[in-house]
């Protein structure tokens, strides 16, 4: 399976991605204020998205209720060109009914473990650190 | 220097990011038509927008003009859990004299080997094509 993305350079440093039929407008920073978010920490959403999605379907599967759910990315850039992510801090915030904790847990390390992409191509460049705050 | 990204689960399969000042809204197209793109698909704008702000930046500096300058990503997606793109193809589509070919062949090469933090970490689990298509 593929999956195509198609981006158009817009004015000054700015582009704009179609993906499926949604759009997405990056810019830089590097000419004063952007009018869109970087591209580089546009992948830290990606991460958080992605492990986020598995989180909430394996809840919903375990018939676990929840609120106030959020997931924080913390990323170290390099130094040097290229600049890379190379280490990463995920905390994920949660309200849920202390009988539940253990399934919350759970339905993180299934992410973490088995099913989000993402952070499975994250790990073969960045070191991953993962915590869970419950709220 | 740490890149902080904080995202929210809105409802449904939804996650809202806050970049800096903007807002990226994701969804899973696993129950129906999406709301907001799919993180995994936000890696390959993520992708297109870095090499492109660097090619932009380059031919700025080199003073060469261009137009209708586009990237095509293509990503092929393993089929086991967890899915990763382990085989990327960026197509570089530009309007530009024939005179300035070779500079905007250069920009492209500074990018992929030297400043594209984003196609330094793809490189770590994907294998990378590049081609230059002048419109």
């Amino acid at each position: 399976m593929e999956h195509i993305v198609t981006t158009q350079h817009n004015t000054g440093m700015k582009f704009t991605s179609d993906i499926d039929n949604f759009s997405i407008l990056m810019d830089s920073s590097e000419n004063g204020l952007p009018g869109g978010p970087s591209p580089k920490k546009l992948m830290l959403a990606s991460l958080a998205g992605c492990t986020g999605i598995d989180v909430v379907s394996i809840l919903t599967k375990m018939q676990v209720s929840y609120s106030e759910f959020n997931i924080t990315t913390i990323a170290r850039l390099t130094t040097e060109h290229p600049k890379i992510y190379d280490n990463i801090k995920i905390i994920y915030k949660v309200k849920v009914d202390e009988i539940n904790h253990q399934k919350f847990k759970r339905a993180v390390d299934l992410s973490i473990e088995k099913y989000c992409g993402v952070m499975a191509m994250y790990r073969h460049f960045a070191k991953i650190e993962t915590e869970i705050v419950f709220l």
